[in-house]
């Protein structure tokens, strides 16, 4: 690849992370138009706010944090990221694709939605494109509810396969067995969700960067089709004092997850990351009772 | 030292922290009884229910975890465990004193209080007794205001340099600055709360296990003394809803620096220790708004 050939590569996976941030939320916003009913009904439809943020050290880059604190939606973060530098060189070695110059570019989308309604799961989405002397996408999604709605997970599991049966008939079992292990609270012996699917490093280098960038179009594709739909079918639903607790019981187990195991968040708190873009994902409230 | 010597002192110290359990339960236990007025008054004032643990693998021992949720301490945990048995040996490595046969035996207790009303401080005791090839106290006692009231700092501090001073003048500050240290959120560039002591590895072995142990059970006298005091103080003041949630978003950044950062818990949790034990420190309710 000739460099320019490269930069274009970076520019269109970036233009297509943020055209999906925005759509998404747009969908989300049409969603909180939508209520009529319930005990937030009375609120006003939430919208989202944006914060942009840029790196401080000598590497550059930044993000645009958005957040929509609504009535249907508790809390949704949706954060988009651009960042570029050189990593140290003992974060180098743990990084498989990084060339003897150290330098990276990655670029990416993430979300995490935790809503009022115990009827409606939560869910996390994430998609990226790492640039450096291997170049590769990553992310996935899955799905959190607070009780299993058996239809749900079907439907949430089929759109992604679909998406994934598109490009290869070993994607969908090889990328749901990945999020189900990663998803995995030890201590706990039990799942932070139900799962969906999970990929990284997929190849993204010369001739593969086209199938690799369609792969994860299709990924955020399937996520904007199948998320709103499950989230109208439970918008609604009634709930009782008794869900709520054990929404907030769920949701101190997903704290447990992420600020024990996930990677992204321990790797970035410990480094200097964007502290508020990082914790984003955290619930609004939880509970160990 | 010989055998029984040893075992004589092992028996003194678990006695001890068992006894200081039972005292502080108590004390905790006529609070509850004291509440006459606010939110909570109506309901029936707590007590503290226990249950056993031992553990399953080889090694042995186990311990008694005690819960209260009550009317004003929302919900406080006090376990006593003592646990003997061989370390793996990749563990062993990274515990200075346990001798080529990896034996050691542990007693201890550990506290935490979260508190209804958002005016008394949260608050965390630990003290254990640790015998292998080395023998060791180790402890300490730090105080977590939502809203810091300089009068409980100063008293908090002054009780336990009390019990400091009167064993070794460098003791306290020594302690102060550790707990410090410790009890501190990188990623936030904020303290945990207002600090205590905290001590560890204190040599118990031959001759200076008398005075360690000493040590060990004044620190135990001097929180079993300062903090009913200090939420006895507080016990009828009044709060508003901005202070409650003030006070969910302080227990976000306990949650926060427990499972992130703190050894025992990370390395409990990653080492198959009793689960419910370890993460009974967590907050009862908790927000990240």
């Amino acid at each position: 690849m000739t460099e320019p050939e490269t930069e274009a590569r970076k520019a269109r996976a970036r233009a297509w992370f943020e055209s999906l941030r925005d759509r998404i939320c747009s969908a989300f916003e049409a969603i909180e138009d939508e209520l009529t009913d319930g005990p937030f009904a009375h609120l006003p439809p939430g919208r989202f706010e944006r914060k942009s943020w840029e790196r401080s050290e000598a590497n550059g880059g930044g993000g645009v944090m958005g957040i929509m604190r609504g009535r249907v939606f508790e809390k949704v973060g949706v954060n988009v990221s651009t960042v570029e530098g050189q990593l140290e060189p003992a974060f180098a070695k743990q990084f498989d694709g990084v060339g003897e110059d150290r330098r990276f570019w990655a670029s990416g989308i993430s979300l995490v939605a935790h809503m009022r309604s115990p009827k409606i799961p939560a869910v996390h989405m994430n998609t990226r494109h790492f640039s450096a002397a291997k170049k590769w996408f990553g992310g996935g999604a899955d799905l959190n509810p607070m009780v299993e709605v058996p239809e749900d997970t079907k439907d949430f599991h089929n759109r992604l396969k679909v998406a994934c049966d598109a490009h290869d008939p070993d994607y969908f079992p090889r990328f749901k067995k990945w999020c189900d292990e990663y998803f995995f609270i030890p201590h706990r012996g039990e799942a932070r969700g139900v799962g969906g699917i999970f990929y990284d490093h997929l190849d993204a280098g010369g001739d593969t960067f086209e199938p690799g960038f369609a792969f994860t179009r299709d990924v955020g594709e399937a996520f904007l089709e199948i998320y709103p739909k499950i989230v109208r079918r439970h918008l609604h639903e009634s709930w009782t004092d008794a869900d709520r607790k054990h929404q907030l019981f769920r949701r101190g187990r997903y704290a447990e997850f992420n600020l024990v195991y996930d990677r992204g968040t321990t790797f970035g708190l410990k480094t200097g990351g964007n502290v508020e873009a990082i914790l984003m994902s955290l619930p609004p409230e939880a509970a160990w009772p």
